[in-house]
């Protein structure tokens, strides 16, 4: 009686799916309002529109960096390479540790930015959506910066990649 | 008096830090008020949660198959390879020529599926979102199926690309 349960074909479906995307990885930091950092790595960062320059993320409502997520609220969104692949690893490992060291310094309005990271750029929370446990969180950038030239991060097949020609 | 005006600070960070990120090319597509087919390639695939299963997506509101996001109507969703670049192709080509062809079958409830996908799923519109000339659809998904194993198509720099260990 202890037999694994079929999986439903629309979670196998969906599973099966993203086994096939890749996607570049990004890492987005903000203040939450105890006023301590807070921050998560997203596979799902994406442009929403050019004028005005609006980007689109996806989150969990358990993330430590969900009260952050208020309209209005400062963000930082940065774009990993390789050499910044530790700043994915120390975002993704447990809340209490991931502002602990000097891999960060204070950016515009009070906001985490990361060092070693490809670009980054600050905005404003515009909108938020929450869904079932999850939430799409849409940002209009203010101003940003670039880093030392890289190969852009990705997640894939579980591993983190780089892109190469075809 | 014919100098190019200096582009605002925002947009330059948003531009900026994009060509520094990577995507997955997806391929979507649905039929249209009027009974056509219709499509487009997407770097904005993401996943918003595994049960329910849920991608979201972000368009412009001026493409061809705007018209088809109603909450509700079916979507097909593709993740491609390099072995379907042509597909990418054929849906960033003109409107009329993109379903000219028997690079597509009909598939579950008349939803075009494309041919030599990785992967593809159908599911229906839960949302719809319009910012400003955009707009973020929420789609939940109900079945789907694998195509022949291939590496990941990649957008990053102007060119396509695939992943590479690192």
């Amino acid at each position: 009686m202890n037999e694994t349960p079929t999986p439903p074909t629309d979670l196998e479906a969906f599973k099966q799916t993203f086994r096939r995307h890749a996607a570049g990885v990004a890492a987005i930091t903000s203040v939450g309002p105890d006023g301590n950092p807070v921050g998560f790595t997203a596979t799902s960062l994406a442009s929403l529109a050019a004028v005005p320059p609006l980007v689109t993320f996806n989150m969990a409502r358990v993330a430590s960096a969900w009260p952050a997520m208020t309209v209005g609220n400062y963000v930082a969104i940065h774009t990993l390479g390789p050499r910044s692949r530790h700043q994915a690893e120390k975002l993704a490992a447990d809340n209490a540790v991931r502002f602990v060291g000097d891999h960060w310094t204070e950016g515009p309005h009070g906001v985490p930015v990361l060092k070693d990271v490809t670009a980054w750029m600050i905005g404003r929370v515009l909108e938020v959506h929450p869904v079932h446990n999850n939430a799409v969180v849409i940002v209009q950038i203010e101003e940003g910066a670039l880093g030392d030239e890289d190969d852009a991060l990705l997640y894939h097949e579980r591993s983190y990649m780089k892109p190469d020609r075809l």
